[in-house]
C-alpha cells in the first residue's frame, strides 16, 4: 500500500458587468474580497506572482497554503474572473476515492458555498462551479464523446484487467451502469447496454424464430443471448480474442448470462478465430448464413496485415479491412438473407459518411435502413445500418 | 454584437515513478522540457512565480503568453505532475463557439500532441488530458449529475428563455439530444427523452384503452401524447405554469408532437391550475379517475403555501407538498384504479430512502413496484414508482 497523491481541481468563473479590469481600484475589490475568503483556509499570497498583468488587461494572483494546495485568480478586462482551486489530497488507501474525495480541503458543499459567498459579496451577476475534477494515479472516470465533450463516469474502481495478444482488457464497475468493458481505453459494452444489441439486431422488427446466425466479434455474448432467446436455431459466434470472452462471461453477466459457459450449446457456438479467416472458410466450404451480424469493434484488432493491399497508413488498413469484411459478409449470406451491423457515433460525422460511401460501394442496389440509439455507457447516440 | 471573453481550460496530467521531485535535478529536467515546448508557443515564464515549494515538496512554475494566455505547472513529491493549460478566446460573434473553440491557441489535436510530446520526452508513464472547459459568458453546457459527476452535453444555443410567473424557462438545443426544457436550471424534458415517459406510465404493461386519466404536471405534453395514443378516452392534464406549456408546444414537437396546440379536444382538456387544489376540487366534488400520472417537478414550483402547516423550511414544505399532493392522488383514484409517478435519481439515495418512506407512510398495505431508466439527457438513470 503506497500513498497516491491525487489533486483536485475546481474551475469556478464569475461574470460582472459592471467592474472595470483596466481600473486599479476595481482589481484591487476583487482581489481584496478572494484573498479575504481564501486566508481563513490559510492561504497566502504567492511572493511577487501576484499581479495586474502588463501585457494584457486583467491580473493575476496566485495563493498557496501550508500543504501545498493552490488557488489561482484570474481577471480579464471585460468583468469575466476565473478562479481555479486546486486541492492536494494524499491518500494511503487502496481504495478508489469517489469525486467527493476525502482529504480535501474543502467539501462539494464548501465549494458551493464559496461560490455563493463570492458571487454576493462583489454582486456578480452570474456564476459557476463545476464538480471536482479528479488528477493522479487513479481509476480514471472521464470518457469523453466522440465531439470531444467531458463525461464523468461514476466509475469506482477496475474488476479485471489483462493485456492479451490483441488489446488491452479491461472491466471497469460502475455504480450505475454495472460493469462495462474497456478495450484499448474505448467503452466496448456495458451491463446499462442491452439497448445496444436489440438495437443492431432489430429486436422486435426482425423474425430470428429458427434462422441461421452468423455473430462477427461480439464477444461479450450480448447479441449470442438475444438471438438464442429470439429462437435462432444456429448461431456461430467468431471472435479473435479469447481473453476478451472468458472476462465478459465472468463479469458481464448482465449482457452474456450464461451463454458463454459453454462454447457449444444445441444452438450455438463460439469459435475462436479471425473473423476475416473464417468468412473466407465459409465462402470456400459453401456455407451460408441467413443472417450476418456484423459486431467487431470499430477499430479491427487483429494485429496481422489482411490482404496484400493493406499496406500503407493504419486509418486505410482499419477501413479495406471494414470493406473486406463486410463484403464478404454479404457473400455469404443466403438468398434472402439479413445483414445487421453498428456504424459509430452519430456525432461522429466524417466517419459515418466515409461508412455509407463504403457501404454504397458494396453494391448500389442495396437500400441500407439505419435506426439510431442512446446507449447509456457512451452517454451518447450510435448508429447502426442494416438491410 | 459585444465581444465576449472566453477562456478554455484543459487539464492534463502526468505520472512518472523514477522522478523525484525532492531533487533539484530531477525538477529542473522537467521544467526545462515543458518550457522549451510552450516557448514555441510564446509563453514566458512569468518573473518569479516560478520557484521550488518550500512549504511542501513540489514545484510550481508559470508561463504567460503576450494575449494573456498562462499555463501552470504543477509537480508533486511522487511524481505526479499537473499541468493547466489556460488559454483565452475572445470572439466578437454572437454565436455560441462550441468546444473545439475558433480563437483558441491550441486545437484539440494540439494539446493531444501536446500531452503525446512531453510523455515522450520525459518518458512519463502515464498521461491523460481532458477536452479543454469552457469558462465565460457563453451557453451553460455543463449539467452534472445528482452525485456530483461532471456531463457536458453538446447544448449550442438557447432557443428560448422566459421567466415566468413560477420558474425561469429555458429551452436549450442539443445537436443529439434535440430541444431539451430546462426549469430553473434543471434538465426537465428532452426531445430524446421519450423513454421518461413510457417507463412512468409502464407503457405497453399498462391497458389505457377506454380509461380515464389524470396527469399531474406534464406540461411538456409528453405523457398527453402518449395516453391519448394509447387510447384512453379522457385525460386531463393539471399544470400551473402556461409558458412552459406553450413554450413545449412550439419548441418540443417531439415530445408533444401536436396535442398542445390546442387546449381541449375530444379526449382531452389541458387546465392551467395548481395540481394541489384541482385535486382538492375533485374530492369535492366526487369525481374519480381510474388512473392517475405525477408528473410534478420534483422540487413544487408554486411559491403559495400550501396548507397551514406548510411553515418551515423549503425542504420540509417540498416533502410535504408531496406527501399531500400524492395522498389525494390517491383519494381520487376509483376503486381498482392505477398511480404512476416518479421519483429522482437512482443515485441520490437519501432522497429516495425518505421518498419510500412517505409512500409507505401514506398506506402501508399498496405494494409499490418500481422501475429505472436511463434518460438520455439526464445521462443517469431515474426511479420511477406505480401500483
Amino acid at each position: 500500500m503506497t500513498a497516491t497523491t491525487t489533486t483536485y481541481t475546481t474551475l469556478l468563473s464569475f461574470s460582472s458587468s459592471t467592474l472595470n479590469f483596466k481600473k486599479h481600484s476595481d482589481i484591487q475589490r476583487v482581489v481584496d474580497t478572494i484573498f479575504k475568503i481564501f486566508s481563513k483556509y490559510g492561504f497566502v499570497p504567492h511572493s511577487s506572482a501576484s499581479q495586474e498583468l502588463s501585457a494584457v488587461s486583467g491580473f493575476l494572483h496566485l495563493y498557496l497554503s501550508p500543504q501545498g494546495s493552490h488557488v489561482l485568480l484570474r481577471g480579464y478586462g471585460n468583468g469575466l474572473i476565473t478562479l481555479d482551486i486546486h486541492e492536494i489530497s494524499t491518500s494511503t488507501s487502496n481504495d478508489i476515492e469517489n469525486s467527493c474525495g476525502a482529504g480535501r480541503l474543502f467539501t462539494n458543499k464548501e465549494i458551493g458555498d464559496l461560490e455563493v459567498e463570492i458571487k454576493k459579496c462583489l454582486s456578480f451577476l452570474e456564476s459557476r462551479s463545476l464538480p471536482a475534477i479528479r488528477r493522479g494515479r487513479s481509476v480514471n472516470p472521464y470518457y469523453p464523446t466522440v465531439d470531444g465533450r467531458l463525461v464523468e463516469l461514476d466509475v469506482r474502481e477496475v474488476v479485471y484487467e489483462v493485456k492479451s495478444k490483441y488489446q488491452d482488457i479491461m472491466i471497469v464497475r460502475s455504480e450505475s451502469l454495472g460493469n462495462i468493458l474497456i478495450l484499448d481505453g474505448d467503452l466496448n459494452m456495458g451491463e446499462s447496454d442491452a439497448i445496444y444489441s436489440h438495437t443492431l439486431m432489430q429486436k422486435g422488427k426482425t423474425n430470428y424464430q429458427d434462422k441461421s446466425c452468423l455473430v462477427l466479434g461480439g464477444g461479450d455474448g450480448g447479441l449470442l443471448y438475444e438471438l438464442l432467446n429470439e429462437g435462432a436455431k444456429k448461431v456461430i459466434l467468431v471472435d479473435i480474442d479469447e481473453e476478451v470472452i472468458s472476462a465478459c462471461q465472468q463479469y458481464l453477466r448482465n449482457v452474456c448470462h450464461d451463454v458463454l459457459d459453454s462454447r457449444t450449446g444445441p444452438y450455438h457456438q463460439i469459435i475462436v478465430d479471425d473473423a476475416y479467416k473464417y468468412l473466407k472458410d465459409c465462402l470456400t466450404d459453401g456455407v451460408k448464413f441467413e443472417y450476418v451480424l456484423y459486431d467487431l469493434t470499430a477499430v479491427p484488432v487483429t494485429t496481422e496485415p489482411k490482404t496484400e493491399s493493406l499496406t500503407s497508413g493504419s486509418q486505410k488498413k482499419e477501413w479495406e479491412f471494414l470493406y473486406e469484411t463486410i463484403k464478404l459478409s454479404l457473400d455469404v449470406l443466403s438468398h434472402g438473407g439479413k445483414f445487421f451491423c453498428h456504424a459509430t457515433a452519430l456525432l461522429a460525422k466524417d466517419s459515418l459518411l466515409q461508412f455509407e460511401g463504403m457501404l454504397s460501394q458494396l453494391n448500389p442496389n442495396i437500400r441500407w435502413m439505419q435506426h439510431s440509439a442512446f446507449i447509456p455507457s457512451f452517454h451518447e447516440n450510435f448508429l447502426f445500418f442494416f438491410y
